[in-house]
């Protein structure tokens, strides 16, 4: 099967909400599972790998939520169609790099996705869009119960799940939110949350995991420990944590409102201008300017309708999304991207309004009366 | 009378066309003379500097040309009024800085203006649009013989006409023209050109003259000697220079369109994305962008219609203009003036059509055939 036209449109997942959407991209509940007696993937040799990718493979498919769903090996994949994976946030940077003996199972609606043999045997994922760990905790749960009718899995009475690294010991659970944080980010607080966040025994991360960058204000928040708490009470810890995120950025957003509107006007304007108007623009560069956008669309600048709109720029100006989307070419060069880039957002950029510049006080200067 | 009211309307001055005004947006020629038996006037006291200004009025304000125009006493100008002189490049900053004692005479149609007691006694400047050295100096010689008729001038018959610095002794001229090369700056040629225009004995400075930076691709050139050549060969040597200069200036145009039309649209259409939906914007980044909307209009992405528009608010987002043009304040800050030329720019460019970004090629990048 074609992975490209398997993945839903990018228009149909941008549309998908949930709660706190403004904020919260997306929610997701992984766990880490292994098969007794075989060694754990990045030990073993390739006969471990290709054991335990012929048991889980079959198993993972016939599980009720993957039916109609897709399954494939890594080696099959095209290199766009792992980036594909990766920027749909479906698969780790790390998986996109394996090959023979590495696997995912994706379901129809992109709301589970499989990993097999990345650093574990699996790595079973629940995604929501909005703030829904509990969701997600509970569908991941479902699956994993389901999953143990078919096969074992390593487990100590003492330290729980096993796990290739000892962070992951225990409940082998990784509970974590794509956070949207312009507000935070334009008022200089971001680094404060962070370390808040931090002492609190969570991780703050860029757009694609561990050691990436911020970029478009986007930050991924996860629980550090496995060990030591039920599932349940991880799932309430950080979503407890993050409503109080979601509530600084959203005073951030109302004080630069209040006192620095200009500044936020101006930095969304120029988002506006330049992304509609540049003839070749940078992954990097668009991603933040969509982020200033995105903000823009919340403040009431432009209108509510065009978030899903900025979301679905914001995938579909990615590398692999906008070669699978824009092109019969085999593989464009960085600079051609950037040129196809600002091509694509040049003509999508046309059907949104003019910025509001009149919705937060007159076009003039206070205090400075027009005379012409 | 009020200067504001006096001085031509900003988008009347920027209609004025010229030979090569493209390229070139003005020529000027100036004349340093001095009264004999008068200090010059950094070395005298202030009693000289009035005998040299009641006697120097007059009769310059007498001069058939000068008929309908402006005299006034440096003293009697408020700081705006000096600036907005000096935004039209009528005087020199340094004269600006002038009190008592020193004034200017300025003719009807901005044409002529006379500095009084700047460095020297006199400097006389005559103004045209476009590239024309020749007219400009005809226009000043004539004023010069026709004064004087009424005052002697200070001479020797070794050296030519005495100036208070002996970079200007001999013919006391100064030949310039305000060149717009931004083909040259972005294909990185100018410093080249530069040094070539440097070594046949020509100065090249910023927008206002010594010292000043190249703010918006505007650059001025004028003769170093006035000593050893009569009036009519530096004209003619500095025309020919100038021509050469312009055809550098197309040649690069036309290159970089051959060879980097994207690297061309891409600048000019961030500008012009930036200029109509900035909320606060420095007058150095207004320059710089508008400068780019003007090569927009040079190279047909904006209606070539639209050259004096551009012209007219490079003259307008400038301090002095803004604050006697779109306020009744008496002093905006810094930071006002900021948000009010972002203010007025977003309102202007309102009006002028989106980039014809298809004007040279389609809005695809060569070679990337569209799917969708």
């Amino acid at each position: 099967m074609n992975l490209f036209e398997f993945l839903t449109p990018s228009a149909e997942v941008c549309r998908r909400t949930g709660p706190h959407d403004k904020i919260v991209f997306s929610s997701r509940v992984r766990l880490a599972r292994n098969v007794p007696g075989i060694s754990f993937p990045g030990h073993g040799k390739k006969a471990d790998r290709v054991r335990a990718y012929d048991q889980l493979m079959p198993a993972i498919q016939s599980m009720p939520v993957m039916a109609g769903g897709m399954a494939e090996s890594m080696e099959r994949l095209t290199p766009n169609d792992k980036q594909l994976l990766v920027e749909r946030h479906l698969i780790s940077r790390e998986h996109a790099a394996k090959g023979a003996g590495s696997g995912f199972v994706l379901n129809r609606e992109e709301s589970f996705c499989v990993m097999v043999n990345e650093e574990d045997h699996l790595r079973m994922q629940a995604l929501r869009p909005g703030l829904q760990l509990q969701e997600a905790w509970m569908a991941i749960d479902a699956l994993d119960t389901a999953l143990q009718e078919h096969t074992e899995f390593a487990f100590s009475p003492q330290y729980g799940y096993l796990t290739a690294c000892p962070t992951n010991l225990g409940t082998g659970i990784r509970v974590s939110a794509m956070l949207h944080l312009p507000g935070l980010v334009l008022s200089e607080q971001v680094s404060q949350i962070i370390q808040a966040v931090s002492k609190l025994g969570l991780a703050v991360r860029g757009l694609y995991g561990e050691g990436t960058e911020a970029l478009g204000n986007i930050f991924q928040v996860s629980n550090q420990m496995t060990l030591g708490e039920s599932e349940t009470e991880i799932v309430e810890r950080i979503s407890k944590v993050l409503q109080q995120v979601i509530e600084h950025e959203e005073n951030a957003r109302l004080s630069l409102l209040e006192k620095k509107s200009r500044v936020v006007f101006n930095h969304i304007g120029r988002a506006y201008g330049i992304l509609s108007h540049a003839h070749t623009i940078s992954s990097k560069e668009t991603m933040n300017l969509l982020s200033l956008l995105r903000l823009g669309v919340d403040i009431g600048m432009l209108p509510a309708a065009s978030r899903s709109f900025v979301d679905e720029l914001l995938l579909l100006t990615q590398p692999a999304h906008l070669q699978a989307l824009f092109t019969k070419r085999e593989k464009l060069t960085a600079e051609e991207r950037d040129i196809l880039r600002a091509d694509v957002l040049r003509d999508r950029l046309k059907i949104l309004e003019r910025p509001d510049h009149t919705v937060f006080g007159s076009g003039t200067a206070p205090g400075i009366e027009p005379v012409e």
